[in-house]
């Protein structure tokens, strides 16, 4: 039987309302219009979800409208480090990397761990080596154009929490479902810190004939709920639907003092995104073809 | 109210059976069981969760005589990656610790991150830096004693997969529940693995009024199952028991072609340790003064 797709897209949450004025807000908008479109055609074309999520994650990778990718920020010791994961539904597999400095798309590179390795997640310069001896596109400090910075100047206050992520779900026409999530954090994190973009249950899961959700805020809220997983298990075990268990898990990190949003499709192609920050970058077509790109 | 303690520990799951004969299986149940005997006591004393199942960890990591601490085994490069998480369930908040290599006992500096930073997960140098700058007892490779190595011999099968680690889950008078895993793996495995014990929410989780879990065995299949956040959700949205629970956790893992085993504590002080490999090093004494300590 074949299914209706559906696509969900995030740039991050946070304290949008800063770039009121810079253009950004409407540029990010037409860019995450205009993907969702790209990525929705090509799921109604027959790709898989894998597929989808792992292309509009590039996109955002490169981008450099976004804090993943291109768009990433020097940490408080002056390098990048980027995250990223990736899960199938149909198989429960996963692939994540963390801590990664000269590899032009982490995203690919998770996959690559999910689907050629026998490690779910791996980290710092064995990513990196990893990613060169398979010919993965490598890059230099040169190649990364902070997003923070417009005109050279920093907008808004670097020393916020660290918030930037982008993410994807989706479902295909044979039902599978797919996530991915990758960061590259923002001006001056902690060197080493490893947030929920990479972790498995954290930042990501999918599952067939349940959903698949992208988690983005102050990591460490996300962690601490399990909020991926902790949507997931809602719809499963106690039958919510994507609104209400996404709504209660984003209350849950709200009441804990964490900020942040998320993205999540239910068993049917519904779509979910709610956010507790002034902001989050979002773009999605459900299942019965409703669409929606909005950022405040 | 006062509530009657509870504690469980492990020190690891897997192919066990392959120590018989050694005295390696005699001399950790020894230890173990007076191990949890110690424990118990702090804990009727009166000592809070997170303070027994640290303590508990921090003696299970200087035995030598499991995958973690001073019996971790060097990895394929020759040198050792250490991790570990704790989390305490008053406040759902945590601490871990990934890729470290030269913390004596990494579940303190993961302690340490809980309590002193705002991070939960930090990786790598970044990690052992900040162990150093809080003088933390640093050792050198000469300290790690691998305890697959007996009379200089590798016992059993050097590539099998890192199926070592310990934990502790615990219940205190308070009614406040912890958990802890440590992890040093096994020999040889992949540099920059990062398997499931300092994830929260797949290796460890802690929430007062449902349970504290932590988890041993093939990671990957932890991770790709949330693990110990998966049995939480059973108690607390389906109101399982704990052996129930854990039971339908395993269960999952195992149908995924997973090994491994995890350890329990319910909202009652209640105790499960289930596993599917040919043993786990266990031992518990729960709320009613059962106590049980065991291999095979």
């Amino acid at each position: 039987m074949s299914h209706l797709p559906s696509i969900a897209l995030h740039g991050g949450a946070g304290n949008l309302a800063r770039y009121a004025g810079t253009g950004r807000l409407e540029e990010a908008e037409s860019v995450l219009g205009h993907l969702v479109d790209h990525i929705y055609t090509m799921l109604q074309q027959g790709a898989s979800a894998v597929d989808a999520v792992t292309e509009a994650v590039v996109r955002m990778e490169d981008t450099g409208l976004f804090h993943a990718g291109r768009g990433s920020a020097p940490n408080q010791h002056g390098y990048v480090e980027l995250d990223a994961s990736i899960m199938t539904g149909h198989n429960l597999e996963a692939g994540a990397v963390a801590l990664v400095r000269r590899v032009k798309n982490p995203i690919k590179l998770a996959r690559y761990v999910m689907e050629h390795t026998s490690t779910v997640l791996l980290g710092g310069a064995e990513a990196d080596a990893l990613a060169e001896l398979q010919n993965f596109e490598m890059v230099d400090a040169s190649y990364f154009q902070p997003c923070d910075m417009i005109g050279g100047a920093i907008v808004g206050h670097p020393s916020s929490p660290s918030t930037g992520t982008v993410g994807a779900v989706a479902r295909d026409t044979h039902g599978n479902v797919a996530a991915a999530t990758s960061t590259g954090g923002t001006l001056r994190k902690t060197a080493g810190r490893i947030g929920d973009a990479p972790l498995i249950g954290s930042g990501t899961y999918a599952k067939n004939n349940v959903g698949a959700v992208s988690c983005t805020g102050i990591g460490e809220y996300f962690i601490r709920n399990a909020a991926a997983y902790a949507v997931i298990s809602r719809m499963e075990l106690l039958g919510e639907s994507v609104g209400s268990a996404a709504g209660t898990v984003m209350q849950h990190i709200h009441d804990l003092g964490g900020e942040g949003g998320l993205i999540a499709i239910g068993p049917r192609g519904e779509v979910s995104m709610p956010f507790n920050t002034s902001g989050m970058y979002r773009a999605s077509i459900d299942a019965w073809g409703k669409r929606i790109v909005g950022v405040l």
